[in-house]
């Protein structure tokens, strides 16, 4: 490779949640870079026809990147190789291959793997909702949000360069980071809260002496909030916590900790030891507000709270 | 008491989130009901004064109670019994008094020993946001939520029927239950919800591994949200959670069970394990949805998510 690549072409493989809003956010912030897209299930080809997340939906992943400068691999993470193994022999020489998948020392053993001369920059846009599939991405869903880029040592740094600007244009906040590091921190600030979040919601599903319709009647006590977040995509989830598996059990250890020394201070009647931590618990909300990283309305400005919104 | 009280007087006494939001819902939805209010603070007191909280407020409990046929405690739960007896002297014989707190039992308990002569219906709207003071409270925070009353056996019903006139005045749906039921129910929707949001978020706060920086960064990856719920009240949940001790305990008991179980499929690889109960969580975020209990927006609706909103 010789020079700075320009991105030209993005070929984006899987027209989820996270492959469609990369099309869209494309088309709204960097309207010269043609797309092309593929997702192995027919009728998510057809929404995403419908919906022009791309612009040109094709029937194989092979033809799909064939003229591409950016491969970009939006599936569950259990499904990086597979996806690299698809594209392989299609795959322009000097194509950047990346990815948007949320464990990331995994997927990149798995693309190196399976693509062995290329030169795969992988990357984490730490950004989503709740919902998934062809109907549920949009154009801004990255706007202030960091994308993170884990490169190999020996990743060459045009490419690096050229991927940080593509993720920039699209309204992104770059970070390079290592892939193990990236794994911890993620463990911490997503794939935790989440394995709580789906565990909570279980739990509370299971009850024999309270009904399921009391937990729905009062979830706005709290519960609510952790159902949108156990409402997400169980495969993806799936993959990340089978490709995540130690940064997830040694965050899950101090979590457990944590939790066992609040349970014995709530036995205990230690009443100063549960308001010193509640007390402490909420300047990181605050600075999550000033970053920018977060609606500072009070219960995330949801509609249902006054007339104003 | 003779015949169904109508209630045309009611003094609040704590004039933070809850406090204040009852005395801008009756001045919005029943503005023929008189309105007093106190709080210990005087700073607290000075900014009711200013955002009219209530018609007037008062510099004693007792000044605040003296005309009124419902009197309603909102204070911190552990607090309960000295404003109850604050305004012991002062109470008219025929008034109701009741409360928001967010464990029944021991408020229950505590009220009657302080006013053993009196009528008392505990109750509990399960509303609230983030936010505490006098400058949280707004007029529509009851609207389409529970309001749950948990009378004693004798309570009187005409005292019931009033208070929960009143709520449903207010654009509450009101729901009666034994406080010790309440209690266990609460415990799963909005108690361990908040141990479980205070510890992460402390788990997070203590790593040496990863930064505080780091953790703010990357907190749309779903952590953030756990952060508004830690973001509560430090004396209002301390005093939630040592007077509602024995079912936190056990519903805490729950959730470690299948956090551990789940921590196990994790370290045996069984990817089936967890993409059922990551399946099966879906379902009670449609019903919380349907029953108009939460957002249906994507991520709450979150201003950041696109220019629509």
């Amino acid at each position: 490779m010789s020079g700075t690549p320009v991105i030209q072409h993005v070929a984006i493989i899987g027209l989820g949640l996270l492959g469609g809003s990369i099309g869209l956010a494309i088309a709204k912030h960097a309207p010269g870079i043609a797309t092309t897209g593929y997702d192995t299930d027919p009728a998510t080809r057809e929404k995403a026809r419908e919906r022009e997340l791309v612009g040109t939906v094709l029937d194989s992943a092979a033809e799909a990147v064939a003229a591409a400068d950016l491969v970009i691999l939006c599936v569950p993470v259990g499904a990086m190789g597979f996806a690299a193994e698809a594209i392989c022999d299609a795959l322009p020489a000097g194509a950047i291959i990346s990815d948007v998948g949320s464990s990331k020392q995994s997927v990149a053993d798995a693309l190196k793997a399976a693509l062995p001369d290329h030169c795969i920059i992988p990357a984490h846009p730490v950004a989503g909702t709740e919902q998934s599939g062809p109907d549920a991405g949009f154009a801004e869903l990255f706007e202030h949000r960091w994308c993170i880029l884990t490169p190999a040592d020996d990743a060459p740094t045009e490419a690096v360069d050229a991927l940080s600007r593509f993720w920039t244009g699209l309204g992104s906040n770059v970070e390079l980071m290592g892939a193990e590091h990236h794994d911890l921190v993620l463990a911490v600030t997503s794939h935790i809260p989440h394995l709580i979040a789906y565990t909570i919601v279980g739990t509370a599903s299971d009850l024999e002496d309270v009904t399921r319709s009391e937990v729905i009647k009062y979830s706005a006590g709290g519960f609510r909030d952790f159902t949108r977040i156990a409402a997400s995509d169980p495969t993806m989830w799936r993959d990340v916590f089978l490709t995540n598996k130690d940064a997830v059990l040694e965050m899950l250890g101090r979590f457990t900790e944590d939790l066992t020394a609040l349970q014995r201070a709530i036995r205990r009647g230690d009443g100063d030891a549960l308001h010193d931590l509640f007390t402490k618990t909420r300047a990181i909300r605050r600075s999550i507000i000033e970053q920018g990283q977060d609606d500072a309305r009070p219960d995330f400005g949801r509609s249902d709270h006054s007339g104003d919104h």
